[in-house]
């Protein structure tokens, strides 16, 4: 496979532990790839020979931002709601039935078009790796579909049948758990590495912490990795739960009590702040300071959907954590690169070495600083 | 001159106030453009024929965005400012005399080439007139240079030798407001349609209101409009100042007491408010709803600038207006076009009518709610 130099990255952003700070730093850099892997790493002035060239000028480079939380399978269009919550309407989770009934009416192409039209605006923004979940589809026939759907796009797929309990089934709702834990895992299981549910005690569509048990011990028995969107709306058993039944990330994690700060410090399961959803809910910002200070791994990511944040920039959520929750720029870039890879227990991406996919992400900008200092503009791009 | 008829534009934001509503919409329109010009707007249904068509294909169009506020003229990085500022530093206004000497220290060429690429981040991101100032000069020659590159990209220049006392006058401020309301001003009237004052009585570096009173009066005498950098950093006289004074425009108003706003809200000068600083400073927001339920006309606009805001992101601004400001999305749309139009005192832009300027933004979107409900995806450009 031919072999391309990469030079003129005045900042190589690596995010291997081997080198040394924080974001492990090289400065006037180069890289060789052979389009599928990273073969080389390390000062310009000692690069080997390569098939092709590729000089950029003075740039900084970056491991490609990696979502680890998106729900990219939808139809539909929110931004009514959007709008009425801006101007005075809480969010408690009712929209979502919006979105399946949108995606239940489209049809396989429309979702896949969609989908793909998401992924070329986050590769424009520096995202070169993502997680889908499912979770508009919501009966066995849909959710099946939605994760079908994903798998053309990513091997970080989610079960999310427990996103919300669906309107045709809230006269039952034990029934509808039932449904998610048996037959619809069933048939959702084959397309998905993961399976996540929305614990959320108070919420009447939501689900509460036995019912969320029930469905991640489902989900594992079928050798699935567990994520919980948790204490998003509220306090609640969702992080505890996560850190107990050793899930790979909580997130969401708006809602935090000391006790949960601790608990996810002391565990491997990765505390994944979601702050694009808090700035477009209006909600306080999660404790992730608190979290970090702790000892806690925390993943930075979009939460990319059309109810709480249709947002897919992860620049503008590298912003946000600077601003809002005191991340110095460092730490919320590791976040959302080296910590989003963590919380999906991946090693090969999210971080600049050898054998690493190449995975690249470039800024118009000399420095990974540029990223909390230029908000809103687009520098980043894939590579 | 020949003709397009643009098509598939599934709303149009006129901003016209002889059409319904707060922004004018026309659903399914079309436009007719020579180039210079619209020509032609409404259903598009009744569109005249044109030499060229362009179909959008269902997308959103808005009059092209109008940064009413920008200080587009430096050289230097100051990342590592705002770096520490995030992690803990006040913002005081010391930094501005990094800015100078790089700016002093480029180039006539390396000042355009870093306006111009700075610019063409505008317009993709759908802004499509500026007002530029000068202030990294701080002397005669560099003020007058700074003013003569801004002229070869916008008509609204804007002198603004008051931005702060550069640290070679410090020990003797009056010198300094007489060589900005003397020789400076001499030398720099002829490119420049505004006259601008940091008027901050609490900072060091900035201005008193009877310094500020003594520039702006000056610059008056010669022709140019007025407009006053008020009320950033604490509680002042600039906003009543401006008021006072008939100034076009006073800026920031980040604190504002309710005499302020009513003096504002009483006048023809319009409040122009720049959230982008406040998120890149961490300081409290503008009471921007107070000043729109009051009755003032209030722009919106970036203050592009590399110490308190390195964003030239309208809709960015956009966003936080509404997430943080209590605007309206209507409000905000229109305050980053018509209202700063308004604040320039230019009918010609910020407007979709017959005889306005063929500037227009096109949204990756069907609504111009998607500017809000979007944050940090870079979804506007210029047509
Ligand atoms: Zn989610
Ligand atoms: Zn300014």
């Amino acid at each position: 496979m031919s072999t391309t130099l990469i030079t003129g990255i005045a900042e190589l952003v690596t995010c291997d532990d081997e080198r040394e700070g924080e974001l492990g730093i090289v400065h006037d850099a180069a890289v060789v790839v052979d389009g599928e892997q990273i073969r080389w790493v390390g000062a310009a002035a000692q690069a080997p020979d390569a098939d092709e060239r590729r000089d950029l000028g003075g740039r900084a480079v970056l491991p490609g931002f990696v979502d680890s939380h998106t729900h990219l399978v939808f139809a539909g269009d929110r931004s009514a709601e959007f709008t009425a919550r801006m101007t005075g309407e809480p969010y408690d989770g009712g929209g979502i039935a919006v979105s399946m009934a949108a995606t239940r009416g489209a049809s396989d192409e429309e979702l896949r078009s969609l989908i793909g039209a998401r992924l070329e605006q986050m590769r424009a923004q520096g995202t070169t790796s993502w997680e889908i979940k499912s979770g508009y589809g919501l009966n066995v026939e849909h959710e099946a579909r939605s994760l079908r759907i994903a798998k053309e796009f990513t091997d970080e797929t989610t079960f999310l049948g427990a996103h919300v309990v669906p309107p045709e089934a809230r006269e039952d709702r034990a029934a509808y758990v039932d449904l998610v834990a048996g037959e619809m895992l069933e048939a959702c299981a084959p397309h998905a590495k993961w399976i996540d549910v929305f614990c959320e005690p108070n919420s009447t569509y939501a689900f509460t912490g036995e019912e969320s048990r029930r469905v991640l011990e489902a989900g594992a028995a079928k050798g699935l990795g567990l994520r919980v969107h948790g204490n998003q709306l509220g306090p609640g058993p969702g992080v505890q739960l996560a850190v107990e039944l050793g899930a790979a990330s909580v997130d969401h994690c708006t809602f935090l009590s000391d006790d949960d700060v601790e608990a996810v410090a002391g565990s491997d399961t990765v505390a994944t702040v979601l702050p694009g959803v808090e700035f477009s809910t209006r909600m306080p910002y999660p404790r992730a300071r608190d979290l970090i200070d702790a000892g806690a791994t925390v993943a930075l990511a979009s939460d990319c959907n059309p109810g709480t944040c249709y947002s897919n920039s992860i620049p503008f959520v590298i912003a946000l954590a600077v601003r809002e929750m005191r991340l110095t720029p460092a730490e919320a870039v590791w976040a959302a690169t080296r910590g989003a890879a963590k919380s999906l227990q991946r090693s090969d991406i999210g971080v600049v070495r050898v054998g690493a996919r190449a995975d690249l992400a470039v800024l118009d900008a000399p420095s990974y600083l540029h990223l909390a200092y230029r908000p809103g503009v687009p520098i980043a791009s894939a590579l």
